[in-house]
């Protein structure tokens, strides 16, 4: 995909991102374009079969929406990506707090319903792999792709393929112990990456600092929040500098114990925090610098594809699922 | 090798550990037989070229044992390992503090020396590669191996494979920081896990708390001395409890890191703390699981070569570079 083999019309595929609070629906061609897309939110009150059965009216809203958009086109699979922890091998959804679900056999219970084939993966591998393929890793072999958003994930990329391990379960930077034993964790540990540099808890932390509203930026989210909060550290604001400097300080040493470990080339942000761009980077690379011993720190870039990125690895994944002669 | 083809003579080769005190030299046949060995002591003193020049010497001396002790077998190369960090690919000793030297092509020099095949590769990563192909990771995809000495080091086994890094510089689970801004450690920062959890480590912090001379055991022996902690620390010594306990801490933290990210099946333990066995896997078990969220923690378990686990993965690198019929 992404080389546009032939002007004719071929299969397309739908992508769907399961989050905890929305579901976002894509349609693509086999070259890698994207045609068309359709949100909706998630239904997580109405519990696991509930959620499922979203997804495949989802699927259905979004085949009949290409339907009346290009008649010739057909969709023949759907990569489908998700939070938590993924068995993509076995096609497991193996635990989301949010979604509610614990081993669940997800992949195969929305290929039945859909008579398709059905690929499951980590969002966050998702978006790591569409990097490492066509993005701002393309060619690296060795690399580690972050994502900072509401939480903290990454995909590692070993030999120039996404590390799966030995039961999906790769990536979970966020839950790397960078401060043992300091703030709780809402998984129930300590210290995790997350508690201090996600977006969410940036935002949350200098609000508990200065007792500002929820809502810092011009609306609600997490990730406009903690770029408020970078903008005032920038400015000298000390509440938002001693956050941020918390939040890259955090970061930093779980990337320099990934380092001294894997010996990563490359690190690719993404997610909403890598908006902050240079005002990220900068910190961030000095302060890795600082961490590591008798080596060159690994470069530190932003990923190509920004909040595309999962449902462009989604894509490509259900596009395999297809004959190789449509790849 | 280590399956034996033929009875027939073929080639040896000499495996040289290269450390930082003492060089151990080996012969071993193509079934993958230790047949002598031969250690004299690294003189550090001299400089980087009279060690070079040692390693020659004592390849030499094993190769005129082994003529006296077979006539008919012949060395036709070298596996060389050393500590520090090393990129295997170029056969360059990137650095070495205790061995005094900055990238330097240790492989070209020593095979231009004497005229024959050279392998490269950290002490390490050469242990992790032997338990990886015929010890206890063998058929294992995703696993670490941790050897615990003087230092901490480890071998990242990822698809079956040792993971070499883009540089060469993987595994340095030793200085992973455990306690962030916690005590210095040799490499200039701080908290770092063999801090507390090497051999070394242990038997500093106990004497430092207890004022017990160097020497706890029967000889002067990072490892022995270690051993003496633990065996007090199991029979109610508050001290070497505590010793005990935040070396323990400081291994799950790292683990939980590396277990985060990658997601091993099996964690091996070797070098000279792995002797204590039981007492060192059981707390250490626990003390991951209560580390790890969402998860099964990973399996642990102590090597199946013990100190001769680096000399046999050389003598492996070095029959490699024979040719495949003799493998």
């Amino acid at each position: 995909m992404y080389i546009d083999k032939a002007e004719q019309p071929g299969p397309a595929v739908t992508a769907i991102d399961l989050g905890g609070t929305a579901m976002k629906g894509s349609v693509w061609d086999r070259a890698g374009r994207e045609l068309l897309r359709r949100d909706r939110p998630t239904p997580v009150a109405a519990g696991v079969l509930a959620i499922v059965a979203a997804v495949v009216d989802l699927h259905h809203e979004l085949v009949s929406a290409l339907h009346e958009q290009d008649p010739e086109l057909s969709v023949q699979a759907l990569g489908l990506i998700c939070p938590g922890l993924v068995d993509p091998r076995g096609g497991i959804a193996l635990y989301s707090a949010n979604l509610g679900w614990r081993d669940l056999p997800l992949r195969e219970l929305v290929s039945a319903a859909l008579a398709m084939p059905v690929s499951l993966d980590h969002d966050v591998r998702s978006a790591g792999r569409a990097e490492a393929e066509f993005g701002a890793a393309r060619g690296v072999s060795e690399a580690l792709y972050v994502q900072i958003g509401t939480g903290i994930a990454a995909t590692l990329i070993i030999g120039g393929e996404v590390l799966v391990g030995s039961r999906g379960r790769t990536g979970e930077i966020g839950h790397v112990p960078a401060r043992p034993d300091g703030e709780p964790c809402a998984c129930g540990q300590r210290g995790c990456t997350e508690t201090y540099a996600s977006a969410a808890a940036i935002a949350r932390r200098y609000r508990s600092r200065t007792r500002e509203p929820a809502g810092l930026g011009v609306e609600i989210d997490a990730g406009i929040d903690a770029e408020v909060v970078i903008a005032r550290a920038a400015a000298g604001d000390d509440a938002a500098r001693q956050v941020f400097d918390e939040a890259i300080q955090a970061l930093a040493i779980a990337l320099a114990g990934y380092t001294m470990l894997a010996d990563p080339e490359l690190i690719v942000l993404g997610g909403g925090l890598s908006r902050a761009g240079a005002l990220l980077i900068d910190p961030l690379a000095a302060e890795l610098t600082a961490r590591l011993t008798w080596r060159e720190p690994p470069r530190i870039t932003i990923g190509a594809f920004a909040a595309d990125a999962g449902r462009r690895g989604a894509a490509q994944a259900a596009l395999r699922l297809l004959s190789p002669a449509w790849q």
